[in-house]
């Protein structure tokens, strides 16, 4: 049976996942900067005093929001080390195309510029979405597929970085006939 | 002797300096979503009215005050693609981490995502930065010292890629032993 205690803490959750739903909207929609506590107070009718009795600062909100914008790719197993980078690559190129978070992370690198705790979470973001690329390599390096003296954070830099570049940069088109020059540049 | 039409016009441009100069300040301290009109109006003592008189909008505005963020490095001539590179890269590096375009440049990522003017100024921006090193490797191959066939498009974002990588998402050193592993796995 609920009793009051319970009945409150439903309308808690409620009431943030409607502050949640729409900060995360505007994020889409507008970049972090776009975010406006007011307008996200306004839009889900839940109080400013309650929403930052929830969220301490505006930062620690966005996190939260930001923390929708998708996960990291499974860990690939092709059997070498090239067929496991293509299938990254390829997803990777996919989603700077397709995937909300392709639009909205050049507001939070911004953000990141000048604020500490958004900060913060990029490099979480960042070491998340780069694990996949960091197992494959060594586990590449483990079976001698590549000296184990090969530095791994300069791959990863090698293989994503272009990829970053032309989305962001140049805005280019990231192709298959890219792909595969990049896996040819980068892994020997 | 000036008369009264030249001093409108010195009032006129010093008008315009100041507001830009405000501008850019807000700019280099904030990024694109930190500049406010109403404080850049505020702060030079110019009335809205004016500052919309010059510039059409906002981002005309903003356009203006970007273009003041650096010029594009000189082409290098050390007699091989490797020294141009590296003479490139080495300057890249270094204003990665000292210029205030630095820092500036995300809010333009970010704003070019919604705005077609900025989209606009940015994609001249990008152009006129990567114009010596399509520079240094036209010339490698006009000399044969890299295959006709290569895309230049995709050397560029295999040299570039890897530092704007490390500054804005993995924020990571670009020292000069990174500087030769990108020249070494990138130009061959």
């Amino acid at each position: 049976m609920a009793g009051p205690i319970q009945i409150a803490d439903k309308r808690v959750e409620r009431s943030k996942a409607q502050v949640l739903a729409e900060t995360y909207r505007q994020l889409v929609q507008s970049g972090i900067s776009g975010v406006s506590i007011d307008e996200v107070s306004r839009v889900s009718g839940i109080s400013k005093t309650t929403i930052y009795r929830h969220w301490p600062s505006r930062s620690a909100l966005l996190i939260d929001a930001c923390s929708r914008l998708g996960s990291a790719p499974d860990v690939p197993d092709t059997g070498s080390l090239r067929g496991d980078v293509r299938a990254l690559l390829a997803r990777l190129s996919d989603q700077l195309q397709t995937a909300n978070w392709s639009s909205v992370y050049p507001s939070i690198i911004d953000a990141a510029e000048r604020d500490p705790e958004i900060n913060a979470m990029q490099a979480a973001l960042h070491k998340a979405f780069m694990a996949p690329f960091d197992a494959v390599i060594e586990r590449a390096k483990a079976k001698g597929e590549i000296p184990s003296d090969h530095v791994t954070t300069d791959l990863i830099a090698t293989l994503v970085g272009p990829f970053f570049f032309r989305r962001w940069f140049s805005k280019e088109e990231t192709d298959e006939r890219f792909i595969n020059a990049i896996i040819e540049s980068a892994v020997r």
